[in-house]
């Protein structure tokens, strides 16, 4: 099976690549980042995406670990913080399908990653719970709606306990979690006959 | 109390309006749309949001009945598509809070529109489910992030039945509600302490 991981440089992404290696007999793994990884891609341009998978030829299943957002009190938040946050983390995610579904096999799979903030809020993570909650409902409604066979799903994680050290002062009262617990998510979702499914991770 | 209505002349704006006219002695209803209303708004547009509320002055309470988005299978949406639904029901309603809080008095309220594609969804709706999600999880964000005492919640309404006629050979399987019980959700959410909440209609 031919895997594209997008973000494979991150602490999920490298955690998910980890996990693709131990079925390395059954999978061809191609990592997609924008400044590291087999192919290069901005996940805010769709000419980028598009190229990345003109460049990829036909996948079965495409990862996605990508995709930031603004992080700042919403009495700050300009018309810049938005749109940041709204071309990365939620059309970034979404044209990587619009885009991808041209370029998957058969029962090929998307999997794209959301986040707890968009069920348990922290303060100045209004475009994280925003872009969160638009990924996620965006998986259910593209579940039911792809004429090929093709299953998506998401995978919600907490954050993590190896980014605590960076984020842990943000996440005050959430429950961090072993990266490792969120990467398996995606395995399972490729496996599995999951479709329109979240993962929830904490 | 001053109340600001955007998107009054539609058929959830419109009932909205005849709850706000049964307590007209405690509230002054000022509404707004792109082709009618006492101020006109382009959703789609800052400026015009600007515009509207420097025409309006401080508000107590603002109400948005406004936002629509693409309907399409998910094979044939375009860029078109996609930037059309965000920035009319997910960025117009979010820009009318980011703009409105600069406006809005003291223990002011936000109320805000999604809709029941986001956890119900319907063939071609995956721009509603998006967009419907990322304003709900944007509302829980929100509501502990502001400074100034200010709420913000959302309503999640069905199909109303007085859009069965136009619309329901899409929301096939999907229980419509009369429309006065998504409008009296908006009075509660102006009259209550909810905040962060999302009033399910369906």
């Amino acid at each position: 099976m031919k895997i594209l991981l997008v973000g494979a440089s991150g602490t999920l992404g490298s955690a998910i690549q980890n996990e693709l290696k131990l079925k390395e007999d059954s999978y061809e793994v191609i990592t997609a980042g924008r400044n590291s990884g087999d192919l290069r891609v901005d996940m805010s341009s769709i000419d980028s995406i598009k190229e990345m998978f003109e460049k990829l030829g036909s996948v079965d299943h495409v990862i996605s670990a990508a995709g930031s957002a603004a992080m700042k009190p919403i009495e700050d938040l300009t018309n810049e913080d938005v749109l940041y946050s709204v071309q990365n983390k939620l059309l970034g995610q979404l044209n990587l399908v619009l885009i991808g579904q041209n370029y998957l096999n058969e029962k090929g799979s998307f999997t794209l990653t959301t986040g707890v903030i968009k069920d348990q809020p922290i303060k100045m993570g209004s475009m994280l719970s925003m872009t969160n909650g638009a990924v996620a409902s965006f998986v259910k409604g593209a579940a039911i709606d792809f004429k090929k066979d093709i299953r998506i799903n998401c995978v919600s994680p907490s954050v993590f306990d190896e980014s605590m050290k960076d984020y842990g002062e943000y996440f005050i009262g959430v429950k961090p979690v072993p990266v490792k617990n969120a990467a398996k998510c995606f395995i399972e979702s490729i496996e599995g006959d999951f479709n329109g499914h979240e993962f929830i991770v904490y």
